[in-house]
């Protein structure tokens, strides 16, 4: 059967009748976007997606980039969805149309995402990377600097990248020492060498764009004195047409586990001493520039993580319903000669499926309600509703990039396990969505810097608040759920979770500020862990509450069996059934795992920061 | 610095300081394996690991298997390593010497495991798969079958296989369509098609014998009806010299993950009707002769992916103390120009360290126990003992594959994390040890299936007598502890744990005998994890009583500081420390967790079972 990505009943469950995206078309900004318009912008980016994208996942994991001579050349079959990508604009979703932006609302361009990134991810870099630096320059460019090159950027013309990392400043961004010297026409001249730039060089546009990280000379020592410029590729006259090649060369692309399709290069500027560039934004003032750009990165890379687990799941699922292999376990007591059944009927494969399905719909739910809280920002006029928002938005954005990519790992490992043998081979999709999924838990932040934001940054953040938002919200369905007789008891578990949650994090706040930090901080994941499955749960309980009422109306009871029974022949009572089903699993099966965590916490134990480094051993 | 892989101090520990494998040579059988022997044995397993082996990992994987009208060529880096491998006599460790063995103790012979397959174990698997089919030989087949071919085999002149899975029969081997028929010489012809057969096919030895698991005509339907044959690669005459090649071809090679190094083969048997074997043992008694393989081989497989573990270990053990990156997390507070420091001195970076380090040392105790087990059984006389080694084995087996090969991935994920961004590129070996890594959750059972075994055969197995054998020793070791006032409270901990284990494991084999068994089994693999932690929990627990006494001796205190202080200073003490901490962690933020997942057994939602399959979605 074809290969498809995200389940599209899901896709519009979370917007439709979990989030009514259809209510921000009530705001003049987003007049034009009401149901009929999203289900067609949803329809067409997952046709892109199934049709043009989908089929450059394998062959350019295969094929790869290739570095010859410091040109950089993509696979052969990325060029064409590439050129469609970009007629259709896809590339610059919500920003506005007289830059070459679409104007949608973030919430929408997720689940446009949710497929594009499900069908290559590895491709969708290209455009990604050029979206995120066409995002700094709009913020912070002047207007010579966004007449030039905003637009060729939004309309995918020319690409863009983010150069930051060097080899000696990683995680240490303070370390960098790219240097900047600033000429007599204003420009500067930069002199450096960048690692791991994904999108750094390749063939796909005509020009690139980096915004880089650099240090005036004489600026302060660490993140003070950090400032951010444009250094195109090909340099950009006046008049907007190209001039010479700016003195930036690719010196070599990285060999990778994954992300074949995607370009990682090494860059050297100013080689010849010749690197010019304009300052983006004022001077030492680059890191909070990055800062600002840093929400919005991070949930579009838990999405890009979470597109691998959502595609593996789907691919999961379709495998377990048609490989055959084993008997029931029930009817292979009776009856040695019983047939062969789908693996789907095999519990320990039913375990794992509704384990990758729980997580998958419990993080779409988490993305797109990130999402949707930035649409509420822009939308809302008044302060406090806007302030609650990005409370929200504050401390979801940790777990949704770093939650969210370890917990789509996991999907993917699952993903791989129910194809059995054939997970493990490259003619199937698992193992490469597993591979390339993998760096999502390193890029835009590693996994342990999202926890110590989570712990460090947003648990204080205004005296508490981001969290008691979310826990106001958390509390809010728990309550709806407890009026609904099948959910009552996962309410009262989710409630019995949240208050530990509560505890756990006022523990670990008041440990890191004391002389015990090193210890609290060393919980600092766990605690994320805890905290995501809290949020996990929260999410499917919300759906599980909308679908309650609504699977009532379908079947007209309440009956576990009698729900069964009209599922297989219902299409939308099925679905409803799901997500009680996945609520439920969530509760009683992950909910006791998380309340361990939390005890471990609240331990708090010093092994971890006590341990002598020479007992380590090697 | 240079690459390295087993810890030695660690794994001498684990042989004369936790099992005493020198008391193995009081025996006869024994007798030559003194303390000396032993520790000469391992030096040259490391020797020739490091010097010789470990080169290879990253040429195999990058050069990988060749495929050419039928011959399969190995990575050329793999011959020189065989050839010494060979004239060690390293194939037969454990096996006669007059059959070309080497007659050491299993615990021993894991030892050099330990070495060889953490230095590439792709290549390690086909010396590793012609052992297993050598065993088969030995235990079944005929004077003439052995005269002809299992010193060869043993010696590594020749290779050996098992043909196994095919098509539609992988996890459910009773479903196999191979056909054998009797010809009037006693040979049987024999037609059908296998697939992922490893070292299948290759250039590295002249003759390759497949063990093959076919149908005799009219034999029952099922795994009643299936026997085992011998068939060669190349025909062998009466005298020993080798014949014309039988008719068994290679149509292809698998395109993997990782382990590129080996070649998974597709099998064409009899494609022309010329393929000839020899019955191996009774007609239709080929499962069973499989089964009494089957140990072996499991904890064989937990030894792969356990290496995996312990050199992505090492690694990011070395990578964590040359790293400089960031700022201590105090220091930084008072001074913004503090030094950059080795990242091992992050809170987070040791938490994943020390996690890794106590899941590789407990699960290589694990690993070592059971090879030790299986060397009691051997030696002892008294029959009680004998049973109850036997029992362990039993009981340990799944969890020494299934729980060990998903741990072992979980660490060697965090050893990519350990690294960063470097992590992810091929440049350094991590990213391949988890590739490699992941296949052992699949081959020779899958993990579900080792879960199955665990809670299916294994709880109930003699009324429950491997199950109380194994909590008895486990509460050995806690009597023991609760002596020592540094353990005391970790003693606690897992005395809590192993008796909530008691009752989860009644809980669930009493459900998976009621009209609830599917329930029961949708558990099965949870029960494994619980078990899996207790048993790791047991074995650091065991290591730090053998410790604590030591460390007293060197620092003459209990006190923490000075414990610590000490440490830094003297590697006994330092090591002994480690045992310590290695066991206060995994006490005290893991079991906790463990708790928790045993709580979720223990409620055995229904919801994986009862889910209507069409509310999965797709």
């Amino acid at each position: 059967m074809a290969q498809v990505i995200a389940d599209r009943r899901d896709v519009d469950f979370v917007l439709h009748e979990q989030l009514h995206v259809e209510e921000l078309s009530k705001h003049e900004k987003f007049a034009e976007f009401n149901k009929k318009t999203v289900d067609m912008i949803v329809t067409e980016a997952r046709n892109l997606a199934i049709k043009e994208i989908l089929p450059t996942q394998k062959t350019g994991d295969q094929e790869g980039c290739k570095f010859e001579n410091g040109k950089v050349t993509v696979p052969e079959s990325f060029h064409r969805p590439y050129k469609l990508f970009k007629e259709g604009e896809w590339v610059a979703m919500t920003d506005e149309p007289e830059w070459g932006g679409q104007g949608m609302p973030t919430v929408i361009s997720l689940a446009a995402c949710d497929y594009f990134n499900g069908a290559n991810y590895a491709f969708m870099m290209y455009p990604g990377l050029t979206y995120g630096a066409a995002k700094l320059l709009k913020a912070f460019g002047t207007e010579k600097q966004k007449n030039l090159c905003l637009k060729k950027m939004f309309t995918g013309e020319w690409g863009g990248t983010m150069l930051l990392t060097e080899p000696e400043a990683g995680s240490d961004v303070g370390a960098l020492t790219t240097v900047a010297v600033k000429n007599e026409d204003g420009t500067y001249s930069i002199t450096g060498n960048k690692i791991f730039i994904s999108s750094g060089e390749h063939d796909l546009m005509e020009n690139i764009i980096h915004p880089v990280l650099a240090r005036v000379e004489g600026a302060p020592p660490g993140t003070r004195g950090i400032s951010l410029f444009l250094v195109p590729k090909v340099w950009i006259n006046d008049d907007g047409s190209l001039g010479e090649f700016n003195d930036v060369v690719c010196t070599g692309i990285e060999e990778k586990m994954g992300i074949h399709g995607n370009s990682t290069c090494s860059l050297s500027l100013g080689g010849k001493g010749k690197c010019r560039g304009t300052l983006l934004g004022e001077e030492n003032k680059g890191m909070r520039a990055m800062f600002l750009m840093m929400n919005e990165a991070r949930l579009l890379v838990g999405m890009q993580g979470f597109s691998c687990a959502s595609s593996s799941y789907i691919n999961a699922l379709n495998y377990a319903r048609e490989r055959i292999q084993g008997k029931n376990l029930l009817l292979q007591m009776s009856d040695p000669n019983a047939p062969s059944v789908s693996i789907i009927e095999h519990p320990d494969v039913r375990r794992q499926l509704l384990t990758m399905k729980a997580y998958v719909e419990g993080m779409r739910s988490l993305l797109y309600y990130v999402g949707m809280c930035e649409d509420k920002v822009v939308v809302t006029d008044d302060p406090e509703e806007k302030a609650m928002h990005q409370s929200l938005i504050e401390v979801l954005t940790p777990i949704a990039k770093g939650y969210v990519t370890d917990k789509s790992f996991e999907v993917c490992s699952h993903g791989i396990q129910v194809y059995g043998g054939y997970g493990y081979i490259r003619e199937y999709p698992q193992e490469q969505l597993l591979r390339d999924c993998r760096i999502t838990m390193i890029y835009e932040g590693t996994n342990g810097i999202q926890a110590m934001d989570l712990l460090g940054r947003k648990l204080g953040m205004d005296g508490g608040k981001p969290v008691m938002e979310l826990v106001g919200q958390v509390q809010k369905i728990i309550a709806s759920a407890k009026e609904i007789a099948i959910l009552e008891d996962f309410a009262v578990k989710l409630e019995a979770a949240v208050e530990k949650l509560s505890e756990t994090g006022m523990h670990i706040a008041k440990t890191a500020s004391s002389f015990k930090s090193l210890n609290a901080f060393a919980f600092a994941h766990p605690f994320m862990e805890a905290a995501g499955d809290v949020v996990v749960a929260w999410m499917l309980l919300w759906r599980a509450v909308i679908a309650a009422p609504k699977l009532e109306k379908l079947v007209g009871s309440d009956d576990r069996w009698e729900r069964k029974e009209k599922a297989e022949k219902n299409k939308n009572a099925a679905f409803y059934e799901g997500q009680i089903r996945s609520a439920e699993f969530f509760a009683t099966a992950i909910l006791p795992i998380t309340m361990g965590k939390m005890e471990a916490i609240l331990a708090t134990n010093g092994a971890v920061v006590e341990i002598p480094e020479a007992s380590f051993g090697g």
